[in-house]
């Protein structure tokens, strides 16, 4: 393979423009940083409508707040042929492209650096600029890109329908006995045939003691009678993320299986009631934990509440006792409390949300009803 | 989804053992490097066995070359049960991790960075040891993993061998009226049935003008009657990848399109030719652009000659005019000119090769004579 390949742009989602310029301005400004350094491919796609993936090149959109103006440093090997809204400096695999970036920051001052960006291009930027001040200036545009659009609303919301839709035909097929690498094919042919672009995630469907290591990798597990059933599933549709969890259980269910399905689905209910603008990220994790905590359960319940979600299923900013950030109207994240019962089971039920002015809309409408499915 | 999963270690290969520790030490002290941060997925994997996808999170496998010990910081969502050959220091979504991973580096020195660590980190460790010089470091594994050792070649020969068999299977399709997209899927089939663990990079199979642009993203494009269709297509195997390239023509070859396929496999031929110890990788690269160039195409061979290639498709190392590092024996990497002409017809022809001690050894084997396959 000699390169990998870039995608279309999102369709319908535009170049840089005067809006989304204005406001990297203003917040760069304020807190007196004269270049940033923007290097995500997410976060380029969502300034120039264009998914690029440069593999072991350098890609960075550099905004020059003094200036007002922002240029696009890609390897020719990305030729762009539609107007992005701003100039392109192409470089060939054998320039000093480092160099070459470094030119384009002739003045003396604060640099804010994408948190993504490999050590290999800033150590050498650093190198030939022992001057500047670099600093972590990924939050200019994560901040911004936390807050969905009208548009990136109604993806988000379209997404977790077509989810919802899979995850109705996906659960009666664990009474038939497929084994959880069989669930996530016959997930994969329910995505093609519902139109998704692609799984956001691999699928997480796994039964009895492997639902209670949230990190399993599916395998050839088959269930058994009285197993709990964790699905955890999300589909790309047109470059946005869904991304749900649902537990049920095969053929039966003990009495301490029924007591834990419902006290995650309490503070899951919770954490959803808590959610509204001004409220901090910790509060509703706090609000899910808490009640779990009460029930005996906290050290049991061993992940963060949850997480942002938009172009990529983990995004800036998480549902967790450490983040004190207020919540906005338009932010997309996950609620998605759970107990793990080492070698026993698991249960976790996960939706997605979208904060509205006076609370929030859950994207997700599969029923969290407790679910015996009948083994065939 | 909560977190991503890892997977399990790779079979035979070994936790951190004493030959690699040895070997990075001895290189650290060389270069008075006192700590060495290593965090690439595939760099650990190589060194204690695991591939961990950390997601957001830090994962660092630090070496202290004065102490000669090495420590693995990892978040406790990722808990290990086996002996890693190095003693584990778990942290919590709320910790101060790097923090905690300065804590590990009391002295004043010079530390070493991995290439692929994010800035977000490198920049917090900058900010915590003011008095530290950090400089890009990943030399010293990344040295060590381009040089196979006899298992991983076994395993090199393993995955190419399949690869071919996959070709073998996959071009005569291009005659029975499959898309691009279609031969994709196809392809994934044949690699399910003959075993392999997945493609090692999505598959590119490209028609006529679409093969003239080595960037081409598959579509439903189908072939016509004189098209050239590209094939770069690899699978991994135990986890070690292949790459590998073959032009065919659909019904009928033109004089211009026989003229560039001798070209690019004498360019090939020339460049595997040039392959041995001692001598330069940009050495290789002129074998193939010289000619090249001096039949009139050189302005049409846009991409580097090959790349490493082991555990991921694209390692440290390329063959380029820019690389002057000259092979070793164990060193596995592509060989893959091409010619494009934009909007008409495309050519590449891709082999791995592995260096011997007096040349080097072709891992594949599927015929590069001038193919051309009959429309049914």
């Amino acid at each position: 393979m000699p390169e990998r390949k870039s995608a279309p742009a999102r369709k319908g989602l535009s170049m840089l423009d005067a809006e989304k310029s204005r406001k990297i301005y203003a917040q760069m400004k304020e807190d007196q940083m004269q270049y940033l350094i923007v290097s995500d491919i997410s976060s380029i796609n969502y300034l120039i409508g264009k998914r690029i993936h440069p593999g072991e090149r350098m890609m960075v959109l550099l905004f020059d707040s003094v200036k007002e103006k922002a240029v696009f440093v890609l390897s020719k090997l990305f030729p762009q042929e539609e107007d992005l809204g701003c100039p392109i400096l192409y470089f060939d695999d054998v320039d000093d492209y480092v160099g070459m970036l470094a030119a384009q920051m002739p003045e003396c001052g604060t640099v804010g650096i994408d948190k993504e960006w490999p050590a290999r291009f800033l150590l050498r930027l650093m190198e030939l600029q022992p001057q500047n001040r670099f600093i972590n200036g990924s939050y200019v545009v994560d901040h911004i890109r936390q807050i969905k659009s009208a548009e990136e609303q109604e993806l988000m919301i379209a997404s977790s329908r077509m989810n919802d839709e899979a995850m109705r035909r996906l659960i009666p097929l664990t009474g038939k006995g497929y084994s959880e690498v069989e669930l996530a094919k016959e997930l994969g042919k329910i995505y093609t045939e519902l139109g998704a672009d692609a799984n956001s995630f691999e699928p997480i469907c796994c039964y009895g003691a492997n639902a209670a290591d949230p990190h399993h990798s599916i395998n050839g597990t088959r269930g058994k009678k009285g197993d709990s059933v964790i699905f955890d599933i999300g589909c790309k549709l047109k470059g946005y993320c869904s991304d749900m969890t649902r537990t049920v259980f095969l053929g039966s269910v003990s009495e301490e299986q029924k007591k834990v399905y419902e006290i995650v689905k309490e503070a899951n209910l919770r954490a959803i009631a808590a959610v509204k603008p001004g409220v901090r990220f910790c509060d509703v994790d706090a609000a899910a934990r808490d009640y779990i905590t009460e029930q005996g359960y906290g050290p049991q319940f061993i992940h963060r509440t949850g997480h942002n979600i938009g172009q990529d299923t983990h995004e800036y900013g998480d549902v967790s006792s450490a983040n004190t950030n207020v919540l906005k109207p338009g932010m997309t994240f996950s609620i998605e409390p759970g107990i793990y019962l080492s070698g026993d089971f698991g249960v976790r039920i996960e939706d997605l949300v979208l904060v509205t002015e006076d609370g929030c809309r859950v994207l997700n409408e599969v029923s969290k009803e407790l679910t015996v499915v009948e083994m065939e």
